[in-house]
């Protein structure tokens, strides 16, 4: 294994953090908060650290699936482990395991709190709570690969193991070009909505912070009730940027370059809008009775199937109360998830639909047993690699989720909850039902507990396989000897 | 399609029906029952029906795996209508649907029940619904090919298709001997239990029906409690008599050959036995406070993980009441279900330690990106192309059960409720938790959703696909136009 290369990417990974933890030190002095100094502190150790790790470049630039993966994973547990400290040191969060959940809920764009009070946090710390959406919401090794330049063409294998969906399209050639077009396209779209919530009257840093949270689908809000304060007009503000942010980034770069037809005839996006469609239909009619009229009913319904698909987690209600057929649509979507090659979570709609025509061709095979045939997706035949490799996450889906509601029924506590905050966690969505509602909070827990779900946040955000090889010893075994040679 | 080899196929699974119907004829001669004559009645008209089926015989006997599944449906469509015909025409259970909910769910070996009260029932329908279980554990079809000399080569595609399991091994050559050993089998440990309940001076109307629910691991009980009120011993033998007959039969079928050590050392049988062992333990640890003594608590853990992980549902105590931990190991055995080739429901022990090595095959992959790696089950190769039909198994498993969920959702019942009770459909259990626990029962559902268990619990015994094919309009097509032409 090249891990010389791996040290040089996580030091890469470091100084970045370092220079965007900043960005809540100036919020610190805008609002005069005496917390700004750990955050500064914080950011010049990351700086330091990565500098010394980046100091001596790799003799080989060239890596390999296996590297990529491994490198990812390092990266997100590391940002995570320094994105902590500033919590626990300023004391806002004093517990370190709670610290350092909330921050892999941050980076991984999950949304889950252990917070109570969310509005006795300071500025600072709130800014960079949802700014850790914002990060974690397209990558920072997308961001490390838009800014670095890394030699070598199999950087395409770090873009792989972070970048959700099944299959990676590069959008141009070059890998760093791709990773700047994303980053240009999530920045647009990112200012476009703060325009947005601004011109409807929201406060600045209102506005800044439910717009990260949006378009990193985390869902982080800075008020203790979500979002349930703010004015329709923000609200579908914010659930119409929420659905832009799931859909697959690809059509934005197809529209970017006036390729409105083939943007529009893609076949994910497609489903993805009809699936919106039809869930909200359906809650609208069964929340109709409790919601002061149709149009009412509609922002509600229209918001949380929003929030909950593109597993966002923001909420303008309590849906714990609302009946069981929303509970189980809303439960259905939670799975789905948004696009592939967006910010969202979940299993994807494109894998969903790619599974649900494996289902149909297997039926088909008992009637025409002898043809030989093809699944189409987005007009071309799906290579039979990919398939499998759908099938297999699928399993192995779910194989982490039964063990992970196990895990946690350890605490005795009701099914549901189990079941839907791991759910939540594992689709990276925020909120479950029950005890973990959305007017509950995690913070109930058991450390045990605690630790099963951030493991689960983190495999959802790196869709498992980058996160699980972690756990393979030749990894370690290799990396150990890898490093003793090197030096 | 061969249509006139279905028509012979049904009219000869008719004959069968109707000759074992006087069974509880004869019940009702030694009871007294006037019941008897509606039983009388239906195995005379079933009789009648399958002579006039089978009474031109099929030019053309070749039949192909469309032919198997489509024949292998509608028998057991078709039995569950004259199954179900004694309970409605006696009016001992009134509704239709009703009547038809608990006949499918004997013949599936489901086990789940819509009536409050079993004991009200007459000695014939306890017995008749206590035998529909052992008709549908080893299968009707395979006791059609043990008695009716079927030519041509193709008879193991009605085999394949009834039979649960990935693959299905023929014990010989032949097909008819195959099905008669299994039979043999089947027969022999039937008079086992029989004779070691009789011993435990079990009343002999009780013997024979308990018998019949654990031998084709069905469930249907014959007092309100179902097992709850016999002594620790009765209730041993068939925690013992559960778990035999959940072991895949090719064991029993290598042992009767003296083949002891290659009995012993199957795969599937090992890990089924290991899964027992660690339920057994953790659910014994949880439950010790509320048993008398560590030996109730292991007689209970014990008899209710035999009861559910071979899909029986038999209980001798409201495990609706135990904790979080409990439940839990309970619904993931749900899940997993006996082995292959057992009479078993459930997704199949070998099923899940082959997708379980397909995981670790995907991770090692990411390692050795380039090394071809097989996966060897029972000291086997598995080909690739059972592994893909155990993906999709288990792909589509996962859809029928996220459908069914949502179709019960709009009776507005609790998640659990409804989620439970697919999950008892599906994999042939019988009892869930909540509102379909153990001392509660499925009466409380509509029609609409009772139709949907139903399609479930067939969907569940027949491994998916052999009905489904029936919701393939070319089925249709081509089922209608041979028939024209044939006539």
């Amino acid at each position: 294994m090249n891990s010389s290369i791996i040290r040089y990417i996580l030091g890469g990974v470091l100084k970045i953090e370092g220079i965007l933890m900043f960005l809540p030190c100036i919020v610190a002095i805008i609002y005069g908060e005496r917390e700004g100094f750990c955050y500064l502190f914080v950011a010049v150790s990351c700086i330091v650290l990565g500098s010394l790790m980046t100091f001596r470049k790799p003799r080989n630039q060239v890596f390999y699936l296996k590297e990529g993966c491994v490198a990812t994973a390092l990266s997100w547990i590391l940002i995570s482990l320094m994105g902590c400290l500033p919590f626990w040191i300023s004391k806002e969060i004093p517990s370190f395991t709670d610290a350092l959940f909330e921050t892999i809920s941050g980076f991984t764009t999950t949304g889950a709190s252990i917070l109570s009070d969310v509005e006795a946090l300071s500025h600072s710390a709130m800014f960079w709570r949802s700014f850790t959406h914002w990060i974690g919401g397209m990558g920072v090794l997308v961001f490390l690969l838009a800014v670095i330049p890394l030699s070598g063409g199999s950087n395409i294998n770090l873009m792989r193991a972070e970048s959700p969906g099944p299959s990676v399209g590069k959008l141009v050639p070059k890998v760093r070009y791709t990773a700047r077009i994303l980053y240009i396209i999530y920045l647009g779209m990112t200012l476009l909505e703060i325009i947005f919530l601004i011109a409807g009257k929201m406060p600045v840093f209102d506005a800044l912070t439910i717009t990260f949270g949006t378009a990193g689908t985390g869902g982080f809000g800075i008020k203790n009730d979500s979002m349930a304060s703010y004015s329709p007009y923000l609200q579908w503000v914010a659930t119409i940027f929420m659905i832009l942010f799931g859909v697959n980034f690809n059509a934005y770069y197809l529209m970017l370059f006036g390729k409105f037809k083939k943007a529009f005839s893609m076949e994910e996006v497609r489903y993805y809008f009809i699936i919106i469609f039809v869930s909200v239909g359906i809650i609208c009619c069964n929340i109709l009775d409790s919601a002061a009229g149709i149009f009412d009913a509609l922002t509600q319904a229209s918001f949380q199937v929003a929030s909950i698909m593109t597993t966002t987690g923001f909420s303008t209600v309590d849906f714990n109360l609302w009946n069981g057929t929303c509970k189980t649509v809303l439960v259905m979507l939670m799975f789905i998830g948004a696009c592939a090659g967006s910010t969202g979570g979940g299993i994807k709609v494109s894998r969903v639909v790619m599974l649900g025509k494996t289902v149909i061709k297997e039926l088909n095979s008992y009637i025409h047993p002898k043809s030989i045939q093809k699944i189409y997706f987005e007009e071309k035949p799906v290579e039979h690699d990919v398939l499998r490799s759908i099938n297999v996450y699928f399993v192995t889906f779910m194989v982490i989720f039964t063990a992970s509601v196990w895990a946690l029924s350890f605490e005795g506590r009701d099914l549901i909850t189990n079941f839907t905050a791991v759910s939540a966690a594992l689709n990276n969505i925020g909120p479950g039902l029950e005890l973990v509602g959305p007017t509950s909070n995690f913070g109930l827990l058991s450390p045990f507990s605690k630790y099963v779900l951030m493991f689960d946040m983190l495999a959802g955000r790196l869709e498992l396989f980058p996160l699980l090889i972690l756990f393979h010893p030749a990894i370690w075994k290799d990396l150990f000897t890898q490093k003793v040679r090197f030096r």
